[in-house]
């Protein structure tokens, strides 16, 4: 079955330089916890009762679908952030809602702006808040930098 | 098993304005009636024998295979526009082609080169074709606007 | 089940000119033989113990996980190249790291650079190497090209 619906989620961020752009994300990857897995990106709903846990270790080289903001700048002394927030509405049925958002800012900046955007689509939805949820992490370029904030979904069966 | 071929698809668009580009991408997805859902975007191929269907509530959160064109703007008053068309083959043992397009201009213009580029990528595989399917959708920015057009790919298990 | 972990891989490269840059994209899947398969983007691991196997026919229009890297131009005369790295680890029990780069430049400028960033990439990780693995592709854009370098990952049940 292609279709599924995840059960767990949690919430990380990371930074890190690096030799390019891509081993700079590699690097937030890793300093995230989730450097050794196989992230598939994805428009960004919480599915109805999905609950929220501690990261965990994902098995090595898994699939695993996440929504994500990532950012990377070869402008040294730029500072860049990346957020992401969570909306959770009161009505347990429904879905809540997941936003990300990268720029170039300071961190507090940037996570005022996701958790807008997660209340904008909320309100879009006509759906009533319980939990807004939010993480962020800014980094300061020293050659090549990147920033990185995540949902990470998951299933029950291998949450131990 | 990661690897699965979907048995259905449908086509569906929208358009929006928002708070943010990606709040205008997510109006356009819940105008599509898809905003509710995970997409995994991907390249961009109907299995052969694949049915369409007319578009069916999807359940909120799951994971949906999904190729799509999308375009956002800041430009107030410009027109953009996204389109997908779909090219089925004469032999039904073989797969489809699907092409996605976005630009600013309108409707028709976008709708026509996209149809275009199914039939380039047919004629490619030396496929003739039995029918040629496309839908596209223009909005005019006020302030960030967003199209967006998709062919989703579902499972016959989950439809009714 | 939404994850599950690849259990075989294999290496792949194309190149093509195309009406638009989506079809040369579409001509270089095709060139590189996984043209009519569904290809879904991940993020860069190699499951432990994966095996690599020659490629293989994968079913049309089937969800494959990709890790790959892809460069369009519209520039005539521009040479642009696409290359993968695969850096697999001494202990079987731990996972490798792909790395994707694509640019302007000749293959081997490319190659180079895939390979030296799966070198940090493992470094990062303080992994000991027991192999590194790289293709790389280069084109001279006529009107519109593209350039593909993938690693493609597949699970055991449906290889021959």
């Amino acid at each position: 079955m292609i279709i599924k619906t995840p059960t767990h989620y949690f919430l990380v961020f990371g930074a890190s330089e690096g030799f390019t752009p891509l081993n700079a994300f590699d690097g937030a990857l890793l300093s995230a916890g989730i450097g050794d897995t196989n992230l598939v990106k994805m428009s960004s709903i919480v599915p109805p009762r999905c609950q929220q846990i501690s990261p965990v270790p994902l098995p090595a080289g898994s699939l695993v679908p996440t929504a994500y903001a990532s950012i990377t700048s070869d402008v040294p002394g730029e500072l860049i952030s990346s957020a992401v927030a969570v909306a959770l509405p009161k009505e347990p049925h429904y879905p809540g809602l997941i936003m990300e958002y990268s720029a170039r800012g300071s961190r507090a900046e940037i996570e005022e702006t996701v958790r807008r955007m997660a209340l904008e689509g909320m309100r879009l939805r006509m759906r009533e808040i319980k939990d807004l949820q939010s993480i962020a992490v800014e980094h300061k370029v020293q050659k090549v930098g990147a920033t990185l904030a995540a949902v990470v979904l998951w299933d029950r069966e291998d949450v131990g």
